[in-house]
């Protein structure tokens, strides 16, 4: 292990710190991945939420980018760092939509590409030991030939790493019946902000050994340590799936609808409701017509044994409602499907911002209502899909761009109309993002929600873990 | 809010500050339910793993013991006895079988018997909101009208409180579908050491706003802060059960044959799996002869849609690794189930520990051939149920009392032939406690599974929420 004197930090001038981080890498690992902070790794600097700003491309300089291939390299590259005072930003996949994962130009950026392997599969134990670089997909892909599948989808599951998924707890369709990320990872080794490599957790369901460190990570976008291997619950593939639209006549109709589900015996895989701006919205991306077929939808898969006699419970209980249900051919499912994970498509000429609201499932028609007052007052539109089984909503708020509009400065009334959005979920026991979490980009809504004594003790936690705040600064709380 | 000086306690002399708590505590907040510390309060110093000492009966003093009604009034509590620096040790119902409800004669104990109230049912929701004396049986008889159940099932689910679970993150039979008590705790209502009280969780599935802290109170043994309220998930009662049961020839050809029920499609709510000493434990005490029918025994419960078919399936499975099938008729079943919650008498005239060890549930055959040399070792006999679908088995380790013996005082063999037992557990990659917690008597086994870092780690998150040690200090880590 190489020693670092980490008492006495050499004085160096802050502004040179990083590049005396890059050659002292250089000259101790030099087996370690790295590019040199530079105009060039400004791309690194960015997520999904923010790579807007990268795009502008103003030559401005970017961080040090370290692309480690096992923990031993996290390690060494976090005790160098420390050494300097220098902070780290772990990046997975870079396709947070929070701001997560952005970094500075005087900070160091840790990518997990390089470690991206899956070290086990137990179809035994039911778990996968990997490492954080993999992605989603890939992984569910190498369990397929055993039967087996890793529940959580967030939507950008065929592009999104297991450690991105791990560091924001995240969600997506499947969450209802078989639970978020945090259900699905047993145990985990990390990086601690003093270089340390620790394990916690087990690799079984149960095991209550101390506090709960397994959670408390999962989800804490990086603040507390660096996941550098995960072991993963995984689940049988379900013997049988099934796909069922309906359709309602109005978007109230159908969010009222969706009390059907709950009140019925059957928990489907996914449950997504659409709008009807929602609806008009892929019909004009993706050339479908499912307008033609009602102005809101509820899409359900359901698996499992007994597939008819869910399929038909639901039936009856959403026909119940008015529904005009339809169990869907396996192509046609398969088709509806896609365009729920890829076709929230926009029209060019708006500006537009996307939430991630979450509220108690009985409020989702309340936050539908909300809408229409909304959009007046702040003259902007609003449509949304929602999980509709977890309460989750995704809005968007959007806003035509005008001759004459400056198309890099959409107006405040864009930004008041989204925060006026959150605070309807908050006054309905709700939270301001039920799974991209806080990131940069929310900070100010996380205030809305928590208490100052809450963030007081999140703060505190944090300082615990990480007393020079090195890892991550300035994000999750 | 009655104002306490926190900065400059009272100058109390040591041994008279519980008697000093007691006095203000009547003074100040006469609507809080108490007992003065005497020797008759000595029992709600024990909980179930620790009663025999309490049975003792030497006279010595007990705690003070508070029965708050309301979570303003355990805010009351926690600040007189804080500005005092008295500890305060939270009490469920005293099942703990962990030691952590524990408490000396200079604390506080805080029984959470008078808050015991089912605040809400929401069906549309799937939550109930409860207040955490309630017995986990209880809020189950509540919920049934509603076709709704709470799965979390620890043994003791018709003594033991909601709060008591929480704290202990209590598990059960039907974890390995269900998961364990953390999954189905939304949010949380918490006073803090510091007498302050918090809101952390949603009422939703979803929702990652900051750290994690609804997760990291569960199973945090009372350490962090007094649960007075939860938010908990509910779900559909299944449509159908059905009890199967499989008897082996021998313990290794049941354990071994669990691998059939993992390797199906199928996933039951219950699998316990008995070896051939609890078969014979369980006739004796009992009057059965399931011995007759087998010298291992695989239990499971089924339950959901397509429940010919998943006993159909599993028959296939489990008939295929030499295993007796049977389909239970629901009395036979209700029997079998009640058999293995009650079931677990010791003969008179032994000593016995119980443990609770988990590993991952491929490796449960290791552990079951692991006994008779360790019974050979040791001079004991060892028998095991195990919650097989999540690894976690509960081993009695038993001696004879020989006349001449002093059955207060077991041979230092008997513990030996424990640690060893959970030797073979870690080992194994498993873990000392399932689903009882660390308490107090577990700690010298927690020592063994944790680094020194992860619980350095665990002390630092105890700090930053409760600097004083006030809260349950001993306990869990």
């Amino acid at each position: 292990m190489t020693s670092i004197d980490t008492e006495a930090p050499p004085a160096v001038e802050p502004a040179r710190a990083i590049d005396t981080f890059y050659r002292e890498l250089v000259d101790r690992h030099p087996d370690i991945e790295a590019l040199a902070p530079a105009s060039g790794t400004r791309r690194y600097g960015f997520d999904a939420a923010t790579a807007k700003t990268a795009e502008a491309g103003d030559g401005k300089p970017g961080p040090a980018v370290v692309f480690p291939a096992s923990a031993r390299q996290v390690q060494q590259v976090v005790r160098l760092a420390a050494g300097l005072g220098i902070s780290v930003v772990p990046r997975g996949a870079g396709t947070g939509l929070s701001g997560g994962a952005t970094a500075e130009a005087n900070q160091v950026v840790l990518s997990t590409e390089r470690m991206a392997g899956v070290i086990e599969i137990s179809p035994l134990d039911e778990v996968a030991v990997v490492e954080p670089g993999i992605i989603n997909a890939e992984l569910n892909a190498r369990l397929e030939p055993y039967g087996l599948f890793y529940a959580p989808d967030p939507a950008s599951f065929d592009i999104s790493s297991i450690g991105g998924n791990i560091a924001t707890n995240a969600g997506g369709l499947r969450c209802a019946k078989y639970g978020v990320t945090r259900e699905s990872v047993l145990a985990l080794d990390v990086v601690l902000a003093d270089g340390s490599l620790v394990s916690v957790g087990h690799r079984s369901i149960k095991g209550v050994t101390g506090l709960d460190l397994t959670s408390l990570f999962v989800g804490s976008e990086g603040i507390l340590g660096i996941v550098v291997r995960a072991t993963l619950r995984l689940r049988p593939i379900p013997v049988a799936r099934r796909t069922l639209t309906a359709f309602f006549d109005s978007t109230a109709e159908g969010a009222e609808g969706l009390a059907a589900i709950t009140l019925s015996a059957v928990r489907p895989a996914a449950i997504e409701f659409f709008d009807t701006a929602s609806l008009e919205n892929i019909d004009v991306h993706s050339g479908t017509a499912l307008s033609e077929r009602g102005a809101a939808l509820i899409l359900i898969e359901i698996d499992g044994y007994g597939i008819e006699e869910q399929a038909s419970d639901l039936k009856a209980a959403l026909a119940a409602r008015g529904g005009r249900v339809t169990v869907e051919s396996e192509e046609a499912g398969r088709r509806l499907w896609e365009l729920r994970r890829s076709g929230r498509g926009f029209p060019e000429g708006q500006w537009f911002i996307g939430e991630d609201i979450a509220v108690p499932k009985s409020k989702l028609p309340s936050v539908y209502k909300s809408f229409p007052a909304l959009e007046a007052r702040f003259g902007v539109k609003i449509s949304a899909v929602s999980h509709a089984g977890d309460g989750n909503l995704h809005p968007v708020i959007s806003m035509d761009i005008k001759p004459g509009d400056d198309p890099a400065h959409p107006p405040a009334s864009l930004q008041d109309a989204a925060t006026a959005l959150v605070r309807v979920a908050l006054d309905l026991g709700g939270t301001v993002t039920g799974e991209h979490g806080v990131g940069t980009i929310k900070q100010e809504w996380a205030a809305l929600e928590l208490s100052a004594r809450i963030r007081r003790a999140q703060h505190a936690i944090k300082a615990a873990l990480d007393p020079d705040g090195l890892l991550n600064p300035g994000k999750a709380i």
